[in-house]
């Protein structure tokens, strides 16, 4: 069955591969499913049809025959129940690494948002210069745990998983801010991500969508 | 095998539901499986002993055997796969009940999160009664969407679901806000789950923990 997948028309990121589609592109091509992908405008994001899929209005969704899901994480372990190479085989194992991929999306992620939702939507505000440090520091705390848990390996527990690929599309958010730098292994960690064969045709693939070129190779 | 789960030695709600064993508590009582707790005091939380376990320090924990999670949504999903109850037969079915957990983690707790953080942390702020509303009208945003998915239906997707257990869970963080009564229809969702006697065990159980005074019943 076709594996049908949206994405925004035009990204508000400028290709960065930031927007969430980018994650579920990394996780087909790490388990080597082909897919499709519609373009959904950001007037049609708040229309009927788009919202039947997606009833918060944004992207991406994903359809295969029958099935019609969205949010990525959902998105993202739908795809790695499914196929091999994302999950480890080990039933303990398995759900050690779908912790981290709820530690991403419900523990790192959220001061890494209230951070973006600063800068996008309170950048005007009078209280915005005094105010980004505090929530900052949030951010902080949060990667000096992971930081302290990930230590020197190479992934969070054992072979690349699902909650990797998670994890560092979390913190690609931050790959502009400088934060990350703070703590090199994080920042080590992000780069191992950014260099697998999978992730870098993700990449290309949305930013081809912006450029309107297509990826090469 | 005993499953154990941690729990706040003095809850900084004051026994009202809202730190995140009840949600444990609750999945455990609608799949109908004993478990113990472990009460953690706040110091305790930030020894390595307790970060073995849960690397950000925080609660709740579970250990069956060999296996230890952290991460609510992890541990309610862990339970809803392996105990009948919490998530339907049918695979795509359930794959849409698992997508409602993550938008109740990913896309509608965020942005309450972030009004409960400006309360605690930014109350005496200057820019605090300026900015809560901008953060109140972007829980809004989110529990509009939701409430038009909802519509009049007992339940997000068919019967209730870990789904439901987790979108009612979050929504209870506002039912001191009034911002809930806003939506008909969100209320009186949050009203059934909470109606739920394996919801009312939990509750009771966390609260025992609080007053010193074991449940009744």
């Amino acid at each position: 069955m076709t594996i049908t997948i949206t994405a925004f028309e035009r990204s508000p990121d400028g290709g960065k591969g930031l927007a969430r589609d980018t994650r579920v592109r990394w996780a087909l091509e790490e388990v080597g499913q082909p897919y499709e992908v519609r373009l959904v405008s950001f007037h049609a994001m708040k229309e009927p049809a788009h919202q039947a899929l997606h009833p918060f209005g944004q992207i991406p969704t994903y359809e295969e025959g029958d099935l019609a899901l969205f949010e990525t994480g959902a998105i993202v372990l739908h795809i790695a129940e499914r196929h091999a190479g994302l999950l480890p085989g080990d039933a303990n194992a398995r759900a050690r690494a779908i912790t981290w991929m709820f530690a991403a999306l419900n523990t790192v992620e959220p001061p890494i948002l209230e951070r973006e939702t600063a800068r996008l939507l309170e950048g005007d505000k009078t209280w915005y210069g005094e105010r980004l440090p505090l929530v900052e520091d949030r951010v902080r705390d949060r990667l000096a745990k992971l930081s302290g848990r990930l230590g020197d390996a190479d992934w969070l527990d054992g072979a690349f998983s699902a909650g990797d690929l998670m994890m560092v599309s979390v913190l690609l958010r931050l790959k502009s801010s400088g934060i990350l730098d703070e703590y090199p292994n994080l920042a080590a960690y992000v780069a191992r991500g950014e260099a697998r064969p999978a992730y870098k045709r993700a990449f290309d693939a949305q930013l081809a969508v912006y450029t309107g070129k297509p990826p090469t190779g």
